[in-house]
């Protein structure tokens, strides 16, 4: 099975109170397509300047992932973020943000990308999703991310958007922003209302949640004692969550998608251990597996002695 | 066995999104005595006015919550709170306070409840709190919450007063606070340096965690499509974790630690579902046990099927 995930690929610049580094390989497209290549064949999508190099391509390369869609743009300069953190790794503080090449991005995939089983708009504009979901009208099923930006300034191209996809991956607050409607509960079943079958609410340092038409799934975010950059960690469990959903028959099923956010989990808290893509670039797959039962040992809850 | 809960008793005006109430029973203590009284005897030591009548006693009553050492201070008010919720539950907005008799609260147990089996010490001023622990000096496990006014006003009271007991109830950001440490693992450890086998990390609408000496659970909130008045939740819960405590021979056990972490929840749950004390007050034991069930379906987690 073979997944294709279409977003940014950038350089960060990034301060957190453990350290920093002043131009590491990102974007949603690089830790979606890093998490999703343990479980499945990835193919990445989307554009880099010149200064795109050897070094950065090998990280993808190292991990099997098919730059063949990465789109080159001669004397053009890779998308750049500046920002930091704080003690509260929710909140990310931009310091600069440049698009360039990522600005003028219209995506155009090959006929291998477009043959994809499966595929994910990572957070771009909601017009560009609509049209990628276009040129994959035959994949098995589709997800996207967003973001606040959109639903404030293309609240109803978004709505279209979700309507054509199959999973939706958005912040707590971003889903009652979109729905208008404060109970997460009810708020999730109003993104369904919309067409996708589910809806996973990502908790940041509280874990995510998981809706379905008759189901729910919670589970917390890893206990880790040392966290260094949060960067890419919604990437990160997306990329592992639908990597692994690519590679099952079942993927609709209760019990398939409740794994799927497990190692979508595992992934994320992997990423955030160093900067950047530095942990999950040397990640093995024992390491995951094992995580994964430490998940299933932290959630263990045994019905009562007696009734 | 017995369980005696030394705190607040009030009157409560609330305004939420979906309703108010002028004047309702309320208080630290009653929140926990109900909740607690599914599972063990409960007595609740408390001071309350000349206002506080048959109706209120009644609603204790009914639960079989010995009232003996509610104190009773002729001519005196009743604890007074005022306060509103907007869509953010998480955030209670306080209108108005009024100590009344509560403000000259000097806690002096009689010997039946100096002779209880457990005791919680609910959030009072931590001098008080650590004059309680000494007059239960053979309670089998204490346990105690607090809040962000004494972190800040009386720190070093509350550091000698955690010292002395054996669980530890407060919200994520007030370990962070007490502990100045940002990465919730390593704080939790910190508080549990100071004394304590047990924190249990209060997360409102994304549930708690349990830390211990070598374990982490983590449950989210039951999935409410309605909330109505998350006043008391937080004693509920401690309420219904320790409630259950209280009537377990291996209480220190990771498993009837986490069973407790589920009963809280659920009674937590149940007390959000309407104003006040309205929804527990009728509760019946089935209706838990069936939550208990529902919490098992949502956090069920299968290995994969291939390693």
């Amino acid at each position: 099975m073979s997944l294709v995930v279409v977003g940014s690929i950038a350089f960060d610049a990034v301060k957190t109170p453990f350290g920093e580094r002043e131009r590491m390989l990102g974007g949603s497209a690089v830790h979606f397509s890093l998490a999703a290549s343990f479980f499945t064949d990835v193919r990445v999508v989307g554009p880099v300047g010149a200064d795109f190099g050897e070094a950065e391509y090998a990280v993808l390369h190292g991990r099997g992932v098919n730059t063949d869609d990465i789109e080159r743009v001669d004397g053009g300069e890779t998308f750049f973020w500046r920002g930091h953190y704080e003690y509260d790794f929710n909140q990310a503080h931009t310091d600069d943000t440049r698009l360039n090449v990522f600005g003028d991005f219209e995506p155009k995939l090959s006929e291998a990308s477009q043959a994809a089983d499966h595929l994910f708009l990572a957070n771009i504009q909601p017009d560009l999703q609509r049209g990628v979901r276009g040129q994959c009208g035959g994949a098995r099923w589709a997800g996207l991310d967003s973001m606040n930006l959109w639903i404030e300034t293309a609240r109803d191209s978004l709505c279209q958007t979700i309507a054509g996809v199959d999973l939706v991956f958005l912040n707590d607050a971003e889903i009652r922003q979109l729905t208008e409607q404060p109970n997460l509960v009810r708020a999730a079943r109003s993104v369904m209302d919309m067409g996708p079958k589910v809806v996973v609410a990502k908790q940041g340092e509280y874990g995510a949640a998981l809706f379905t038409e008759n189901g729910f799934f919670a589970l917390p975010a890893f206990p880790l004692e040392n966290v260094i950059d949060p960067t890419g960690a919604g990437d990160s469990f997306a990329g592992g969550f639908l990597g692994y959903l690519s590679a099952q028959d079942d993927w609709s099923s209760e019990s398939t998608l409740r794994r799927a956010m497990t190692y979508g989990s595992a992934l994320a808290s992997f990423n955030v251990e160093e900067f950047g893509t530095e942990r999950v670039a040397r990640l093995e797959r024992d390491e995951i597996d094992e995580r994964f039962e430490q998940f299933r040992q932290i959630t263990a809850l045994e019905a009562p002695a007696t009734a």
